[in-house]
Parts: C-alpha cells; structure tokens; sequence
C-alpha cells in the first residue's frame, strides 16, 4: 500500500451525509485505480460499531429539516454509505482501519464493529500507509 | 489539469466560514500557480445557487453569536467568498465543478447554479482530474 | 520545509474532539520523519489564543452528551491535545502558523497567542511552504 497514489481517508465525523460524501469519494478513487486507506476515529468509528452502521446517524446541523429529509431519502438500499463502500472494497484495494486510540477512547475492541473494518490500526501503522502521500480529513 | 501539483478542494460544508476558508486557499493556491479543482457537494452546493449565492449560510455552531457576527462583518464586497474565488478564476487556473451526485439530491439543474460553477461532474471524472494528487476536504 | 511529503495540516475547527484528532495526526506524522506544517484560521486560531488553550472548546454537536463526557476525560495531562502538538514539536519539524487574514478577523496580535504558535503567516506563505505537497483540512 506504500503508494504515492494512495488516498488515505480520515474519517471523524459520523452523520450519514459526511459518511456519503467519504464514500463517493472511495468509490470514485478505487474505480480510477488508486488504492484507499480509510482511518476511523471518533465518531465515525462509533458509526461503524456492528449495531449501528444500519441506523440514522444524523446530518451537519447546517442541513435544516429539509436536507436532513434528502439525505434520508438517498441513503437507502445500494446507495446507503456502508454499500458504496463495500461496493468500493469489491472493485479496488481500499481497506479500513479503526484508530487504536479512538477504540480505546470508546471502550470497545474488534468484536464489537462491523466486518466492514479490517483492522485496528495505530495512528504510525497509518502513517506509515499513506507513505509520503495526500491525507484527506471528513 | 492532470497534474500532481492540482489543489483538489471538495466543498461539503456551506456555511460562510467553512466557504471563506476556502476560497483563501484557492486564492493562495492560484496565485502559487496551482491548478485549483473544485468539486462542489451536498450543502456547499446549495450554497452555489443562483438564488443562494449572496444570502447568509450561517457559521459552524461553535462559533457562537460572537463569532457570527465576526464572520458576517467579513464577508463583505470584496471579501465575500464567492468574490475570492472569481478572483482566484481570474488569476489562475481555477475550475469549479457540481457534483453530479448532489445535483440529483437537490433535484436542480444547470440553469439553477451560479455562473461561477463551471459544468457538474461525476466523481469519476473528479478524480481524473485529480489524478494521483491531493484531495483537500472542506 | 519545501519537501513533498511536508503534511500541511489547515486547521479551522476549535473543538477539542478535533483538536484531538488533529494532534494525533501531528504525532503520527512527526514520529514518521514527515515534515508538519500547521495553518490555524477562524476558531481553530482562536483555540490557540493564550488565555484559551488550556480552558474547553466544546464537540461536535453530533457527539451528544456521553461522547463530550468521553472526549473530555480523554483530554488530561499528556494527552491534552496541546500537549500532544507539543510532543510533536519535540520530535520532529513541526511549525505552527497563524494565519495573517484569521488574525484580523479577530483583531488579535502575537502577543495574544500561545507559545506553541511559532509565528504569523499568509496564506501565500503558507502555500509555499506546502509546495506542490498535499493540504489536510480539519
């Protein structure tokens, strides 16, 4: 994965409309090829816990009633954040990373998130994947 | 513009602090002689409706009455966002795309947006342009 | 510090979950030789002012009550995100920069930061310093 091309992903926030927004990106970068390495933390990881990845985890508060209700409605079936990233994982190299630290911060261990995570992962481990290359924060 | 030094700035946020940082990096990115790819989704790109451009966006709600108050006594002639970025248009090479995805979320069309957005975009194409560049989400 | 693999890390958000998530990434970044370069605009500057840095910022709003109770028992003594920026600089290249037009805004000066900020810089500067290098915003 020690690729200049590499897109390493940080995810942090954890409403449906930044995890969609993080997810047309992996799929859109694994479809031109290039490998991605997304890293969970904070509230993002407590989206990916096994319960929760299939419930509403909200919208930025900027959204209003009206654009929580579109992303609601966006977010079903194959369209939903959690199928265009494992629709990602099928068509290119993208792997996801749980921050150890953030793991730690929550008080939960691999058993507890869905089998869409890979791993846990330090924040070096991490480093040393994206290599000398981009850092995207959501 | 498939070139390794291309700033690509995907704009998810719409408020007006979120949109002024941004268009200070594009004008500092241009005025570098970067290329500037701008890839406009969910609330940034509400933000960039004809109707929407020049009204309020509200701040992030950290900011506080303090802090909006500041924001919205920046934001004037010149120095409103939107001006930045037709400054930054003018001196560099700067593109602004609408995402195709977030055009059907928000079920508008071309002649809805803002003149300052180029053409929409698919994700696929986005990432051609950013080629194996940086990716800087806002 | 014109080196490609330099991580510029644009922080704007002022709340410590951010702050946090920021730092780690400093850290992580500085222990793997990679030059970090950090550019603090709105809230983000206004974290770092003196009086400031040692008092609470808040969370996203997403995290609701137990996750601000979690993200504040995590922000102690040397993991304080300060702190962890601080390590940073121990042991590697990292600079710390406020930005010039954030400054402004606030109508603040030098003598109003913290020691951690090493100096006031434009965004032109700022960008020199990125090189052609990928930008993080957080």
């Amino acid at each position: 994965m020690n690729d200049e091309s590499t897109l390493s992903l940080v995810l942090f926030s954890g409403t449906d409309d930044r995890l969609g927004a993080a997810a047309i990106l992996a799929v859109g970068a694994a479809a031109m090829g290039r490998p991605v390495n997304v890293f969970l933390q904070y509230w993002a990881l407590d989206a990916f816990r096994r319960q929760n990845v299939a419930t509403e985890h909200g919208v930025a508060p900027e959204a209003g009633a009206e654009g929580e209700a579109l992303v609601r409605a966006s977010q079903t079936g194959e369209r939903h954040w959690s199928e265009l990233l494992r629709q990602a994982k099928d068509i290119g190299d993208v792997k996801v990373h749980a921050c150890a630290l953030s793991m730690e911060l929550f008080g939960i261990g691999k058993e507890d998130l869905d089998p869409i995570v890979d791993d846990i992962e330090g924040v070096a481990a991490f480093m040393t994947d994206a290599a000398s290359g981009p850092i995207t924060f959501i």
